[in-house]
């Protein structure tokens, strides 16, 4: 066995490894309601961000950084809740989006860049910066919500 | 200062930034959705590193590390969804909890310092000092959930 394979085989098996840790559902029911709970607690944040943006609260740097810190850590949560055996539970995701789980990782992929934008805007203060990019984060969140939520 | 005790402070100052990050909900039910659904992303990833605590699952350092930080960043975020207008909504709380919100307050900071200290033991890649810790967490979890949840 090469030195390549052995590292290919033990990527595979780390990768394996942390699958399992990082999707153990004991349940379907249980990831439906984990990507739902990932995505209440992701858009409470992210809609104190619009909030700001839109000037209904106004401009508190420190705030934004914090609610985008916390958009962050959460981007990257609820695509481990779409398990295949969820497809027939209740849910708002449409049918759709199992036929093009690839497109939905791809737009995931997107709204997490834009987030980790959205956070970088914040950082430094400015609230041009940060409408900018919160725009352009809502367009990917809109996306996917268009497309493949009821 | 040791490194813990830093990390410990680190946990305490972003529960303060974490409170500033919070700001009202728009309705008494939006702060128990979200409520809710924090406990729910937190309970799903500190299960995780339960199952390999308890032999479920094989032990594996870098899986604990990732869930344990997700742990850390859920651990601030339910309380600011125990608004006193949601004091009489359908939910698992008991009215002794609105009665010693004190008390519920001094339980999280509990549990926030009890899942650093985990967070610092999954860092370490020793699963006796992960069980250790995982145990002292889950006793904070489950003294609120005695006193204060149905």
């Amino acid at each position: 066995m090469s030195i390549r394979s052995l590292i290919v085989a033990a990527a595979v098996l780390a990768a394996t490894a942390s699958a399992q840790a990082q999707s153990a559902f004991a349940k379907p029911e249980d990831a439906v309601k984990y990507r739902q709970a990932a995505f209440t607690v992701l858009g409470a944040h992210f809609s104190r961000i619009g909030a700001m943006v839109q000037g209904r609260v106004p401009f508190d740097a420190k705030a934004a950084q914090d609610n985008a810190a916390i958009v962050v850590a959460m981007s990257t949560l609820p695509w481990a809740g779409f398990t295949p055996d969820t497809q027939n539970l209740k849910s708002r995701t449409k049918p759709e989006a199992w036929m093009e789980m690839d497109k939905v990782r791809a737009g995931a992929d997107k709204m997490v860049k834009a987030v980790a934008e959205l956070q970088a805007a914040a950082r430094t203060g400015n609230l041009d910066a940060v409408k900018k990019t919160f725009g352009e984060a809502a367009a990917t969140c809109k996306a996917c919500h268009d497309a493949y939520r009821e």
